[in-house]
């Protein structure tokens, strides 16, 4: 299991947990689980993706709305992800 | 009708189009508007929040469904916020 494969499957038992108890110490992991994806240099839309691919999992009889849905909003995070990496650039460039 | 309001309803008119369409000139609009929010200075997660509330006006039964899990990708997107302002400071002090 490659660690793509790993991070899918941790978010996706985040967030599971998260919907059956929504409670504050589940919405935390999503908050540990954002800051380390971005020290390991995933973009937002990356970000985006991992979330479609977990909530296509939860929600198997959903896909017919989740997919152009949530693809709608990967596609619009792309523009976020190169000001992101437009800032990793500036940030090393400073370093 | 303020400038919030306004985006919100142009979001989801063109979100619609694309659920019903999927063709590439509504996907395209996708990349149009986050490139204005972006100018807008509209951080990732208002983004985001943005694409659930128009969610739940296009798919209002799932409602149970959206929120929830939706939230819990806000949370995440919050890291990102923090990330693209640090990005926009820097960038104001390149100046």
């Amino acid at each position: 299991m490659d660690t793509r494969e790993i991070d899918t499957r941790n978010y996706t038992a985040l967030l599971k947990k998260y919907i059956e108890t929504q409670d504050e110490q589940a919405l935390y992991g999503a908050e540990q689980i954002s800051k380390s994806f971005i020290k390991k240099n995933i973009l937002p839309e990356e970000f985006v993706n991992l979330h479609i691919q977990a909530l296509l999992e939860i929600y198997p009889d959903l896909h017919d709305k989740i997919k152009p849905s949530m693809h709608f909003l990967l596609e619009a995070m792309i523009s976020y992800g190169l000001a992101h990496q437009e800032f990793q650039n500036l940030r090393e460039k400073q370093l």
